[in-house]
């Protein structure tokens, strides 16, 4: 760990709630903990809820040169482009992600053709997680295409890259609901805290890695591969 | 790149095939021209179908000790532990995994408490990819049900982790079937052979740094979280 | 067939493209190619483009109560609630549904609670669909959450209720995109054909069933149950 | 629900746990919870553990003919071809559905070409349900695969077809476990006592609809199709 530098990694979390603020988002009180274990390392750390901005949903960079009067999204994008870690995190509604969780990934999608200097996606070096609150059931569901969407556009997952709490099947609190004895739903369940700490330290490592060691661009650069570069590639056999 | 060694890492790549050797597996076409690659970088690369053993269902490493008459799965586990990099290769049935596919899953996920000696799960400074052919659909379903699982009980997911042929909706050839001009199903698809490029360079240029720079021993190790060290976790506000 | 009455049946096509009309909506296409069949039987067919209101996102029939300046959907709500067949038809981004189509079911979802005279969900007696357009995969992922989500809240899933087009993988033409010999992708496509025609009839022969013997109101009623019936059920025995 | 008759009814249950017997069965118990409601009213209820069986996977109905030495499923297949009710049940493994299920899938799916005397699939007039016990996570993602494979096999899927049990997200235990004060997990849940019941009513009543009014064999019927019948199809308008 000791050649390892937090101190200038970015992370950006999106609380894709359906909850407008102010009114309370369980789903922040968790990304808040997470983060707060990234700032002590010293990374910068941001969130915001998709919600709280009038995004339209599309799969271009901007959406008022197809047809919408308003598009939050390009004022939105430079927070993505800088962070080194990007956490996606929401509800869960029957069993799945919130539509603004769709968004958000349509968004991402969107910029996922956009190249560095080096000729790899934006994405590449860049790492992502996921959390989610629920009330009963989703958790895997949601992460599972939450962290394939992102791989798919760039990002590298690094172990445990999911986290969040979920109660028991059926009607039930919220995370960090005040029940009737005074505590909160969910805040003293080790599991969660345990994973939330994980998946923090795990996206700072692997951040901190890809810092210091970006992936090569070699053999991963569509540039090169249209230009007839085979890196290897020879036709299959029958 | 000059820094990073390819020579001495070894891969595996998981045929969950339906179909038992000596009869053809659609699969293997692909694993084969995406090992090839590796080779070429000097990756000791090895493959197994998994239908060719009689590997039990379940969630412990030796059934054999869960009522089982039989189970080479203990036989087949130091070829995983012994890889840095596992493919999850298969065929996708009603859109989804193969039997096979999860059977292998349940039984990687029985070593997933296995800690080495850092004290991180077995799985960790591992990478993960997924490689399906199917006729019609499902390619990305299944992906990111596999490359999910990997994560989960530790592997690294490098970006664009999967690969593969899907052909047109409907009843129709499976990749590299004979055509009635002499080509073979899927063969000349960019798309399949760019991706399956990619995904083996991605998959060695990741290994390679972890071997390099593994992630550090903190925050994320399940025995000292055990022993009450918290890494800088505060509970959290309401 | 002959005391099957389909006259009397409304049939009502959510179109959860992320096109604004007059845009041109592949899915569209394959709505009224679907939609058409019905209409020879008599059926009443309507179809929407959610993306054409401003319906806000959320699990709230009527949003305005919850912050949001502006909310379509309870204009849109009496179609849902008159029509005895649903079908939601979407395209597929990153091999899942639009937000679209998510934002949809979260607000058919609202609705959930709400019963009948006879005390069932207003949802039940009604049958549901779905409809997919995508260049390459992920229809039977799209149609697994919809169809679901759908039976979740009170619908009936008849046999084969989803139906669509996918091309080979990777880029390429889009549904009833005119190709270099004049042809439309998929417009031949017996499979896609075969399936929507099935998918037209089976929700018709279902919707008309259902019209004539209702889901007898009994063992399934929510009021009921928290009266203290108990339907048989008795306490699992360990 | 006067002319519903119940009594003629026969129920499957095939339960897909990865654990033999005589060892107990966490699945079991919500199986036989379930299946006594049905029992009440008449129905022969039935079940096995796919895993008691030597069941090879595959897509074809006798696997012996494909180079398996055991394949308990022709015997078992005369069990599903009798029953009006099939129930998927099974645990839950990563947030998935356990490779036994898979298995149980593949097998049922080898049949769906077979047809009756009216050229409906024999799964036709059928419908179909499913269970999950967890400690967690995972029963609607779950249910919505086992659902969708049997909806596209040919199965009528009524509504809130799906019930279970999760505990809190985290280790805990399994649905039945002895707690230490005598109770047992899950027993006492409203939710999901109140769910079992409702599925196994609404599984009866579609059962007994369609005993009594058939899905029409017109506009659905494969050979039909293949014959040049178009049942009103026109193709789509560019």
């Amino acid at each position: 760990m000791a050649d390892l530098k937090y101190g200038d990694l970015n992370a950006l979390f999106i609380n894709t709630t359906l909850t407008k603020s102010p009114e309370t988002s369980h789903t922040q009180t968790l990304i808040d903990m997470c983060g707060a274990i990234m700032e002590k390392q010293g990374v910068s750390v941001e969130s915001f809820r998709a919600v709280d901005y009038t995004i339209a949903p599309g799969v271009q960079p901007n959406m008022r040169k197809a047809g919408w009067d308003d598009d939050a999204w390009p004022e939105l994008w430079p927070k993505v482009k800088n962070a080194d870690i990007l956490v996606l995190a929401g509800p869960i509604w029957l069993g799945d992600n919130s539509s603004e969780m769709k968004k958000i990934i349509e968004r991402l999608y969107a910029h996922s053709a956009q190249v560095g200097d080096d000729g790899l996606p934006v994405y590449y070096q860049k790492v992502g997680g996921a959390l989610f609150t629920g009330n009963e059931d989703g958790l895997k569901h949601c992460a599972m295409n939450v962290l394939y969407s992102l791989g798919h556009i760039g990002y590298t997952i690094p172990p445990d890259a999911d986290a969040g709490w979920l109660g028991e099947i059926g009607p039930g609190p919220s995370y960090g609901d005040k029940m009737d004895d005074g505590s909160h739903a969910g805040f003293e369940r080790n599991f969660t805290n345990q994973n939330t700490t994980f998946l923090a330290w795990n996206l700072m490592h692997m951040a901190a890695i890809l810092k210091q060691h970006p992936i090569p661009a070699h053999g991963n650069v569509p540039s090169a591969w249209e230009d007839g570069e085979r890196f290897g590639f020879e036709p299959p056999q029958a």
